[in-house]
């Protein structure tokens, strides 16, 4: 069930879930690169990223549609790799994915218990999901 | 001489100057965001990334003239923010800055001695040139 996509080796698949911090970029309403530095978790070939809706990186993916994330591990010889596809920005059924991303931030063996749509809007969280078409910029990996 | 710019607050060139790997974004000929990790150097509001000419990030931004790059540090609470602007792919005078870059890969006390844009150009060797026009995504600042 949390198997790699073919795209996502055992080896990228790893680089993704033992580090949690990364480089989220989009393309700002100005057409130039946005960056900014998120916790994320993966299922599978999806990347989630629990944001505010009123971020601009909310707003640049639903504008775009498309999103990468440069993810590096922190212990020498530093690998990492940039993974980028498709992004949508959801508010809907997120309680699950949000919580394995809370799970991570707080470096926890199980999840949080995961919290309804309504309780999350409530406090303006939506969700970032990016599903993992490419792959790029892999070093020591 | 190594001062911060007004818009490099001390505690933005603290940021630059404890760490040495960071994301850079530039746009790709698609339109979309590019990422890869680099080691980069900074003097004043300049930063300085060593590169190969063929690269697709030297590509990306001897045709666009921009570029932003993501700084995190390693240790909790991960201070990060976005430095971007104007940016250049070198090949000229670039002995000094390169041997910068080259001395925060090695973690050397002092940079190596300079070598000449000849030598570094036998290698393929570029310097890619960001000034710093913008700071944004502050986080843990």
């Amino acid at each position: 069930m949390n198997g790699a996509s073919p795209l996502l080796t055992p080896e990228l698949a790893r680089l993704l879930d033992s580090n949690k911090l990364a480089t989220v970029a989009t393309i700002g309403s100005d057409g130039l690169p946005r960056q900014s530095t998120v916790y994320y978790a993966r299922r599978e070939n999806r990347i989630f990223i629990s944001t505010l809706g009123d971020r601009v990186k909310a707003r640049d993916i639903e504008r775009q549609g498309w999103a990468s994330l440069c993810v590096r591990g922190s212990e020498p010889p530093y690998p990492s790799a940039t993974f980028s596809g498709t992004a949508v920005v959801r508010s809907t059924e997120i309680g699950e994915p949000t919580a394995l991303v809370m799970q991570r931030i707080a470096d926890a063996d199980e999840p949080p218990e995961a919290q309804g749509d309504d309780a999350l809007a409530a406090v303006g969280r939506v969700l970032i999901e990016i599903v993992v078409e490419r792959v790029a910029a892999l070093s020591h990996l």
